[in-house]
């Protein structure tokens, strides 16, 4: 844990734990998959690890195999969900990105074309 | 290598091995980072792993502390591009997800406002 004072408050962890709803997709020993609330794509899952790290770096950095981990569980989401190797991943790193929630979470989003800028 | 027989066609595998030129910011051992061609933010650069593989997934399965790697060069591209913490990072799969060069990639974006959806 990067920063583990945080994770009392912190809401994917709730989500982790079981405390807080979520539309679980997909759960493994590493990582739990949920659809977005405000889904940008018809699948629109965040994979997001067990343990709680800030962001995707703080996650490459403590925990290397778990980011693996997290592409392929993602990958095995846009499978499940019909996405035939066409999916977009995405991390924002930041507020100024789009970070909302400061839990390492991957986009996985397919279904429909992806456009160019990613935002 | 996930896919050797193709490296020899791959255009990323040739600015790696320096046969085709590219704005390079950053060369490790395991990466190079050079800027996207047609920029889609002030900051657009793509962190590509010196071993050929097709996408996220397939680095994933076959290197994945290359994958970390990836991330932690892609944060010190952010880093030296004054980007302040504030960055997004995109995997795209498959065509239909916009990926056109089919060597793994991660882009960084910033330096602006990102938007939502990611494209």
């Amino acid at each position: 844990m990067s920063d583990p004072s945080h994770t009392a408050d912190c809401l994917f962890c709730g989500i982790v734990r079981g405390d807080v709803p979520a539309e679980v997709v997909l759960s493994t020993d590493t990582a739990v998959c949920f659809r977005d609330t405000m889904p940008q794509a018809p699948t629109h899952v965040l994979v997001v690890p067990r343990s709680h790290h800030a962001n995707a770096v703080e996650l490459a950095r403590h925990d290397p195999s778990g980011l693996a981990e997290l592409v392929e569980v993602a990958d095995k989401v846009a499978e499940s969900e019909g996405l035939a190797g066409d999916y977009r991943l995405v991390f924002n790193t930041g507020a100024g990105a789009g970070q909302s929630v400061f839990h390492t979470h991957l986009h996985v989003l397919g279904g429909r074309p992806m456009n160019w800028p990613p935002g």
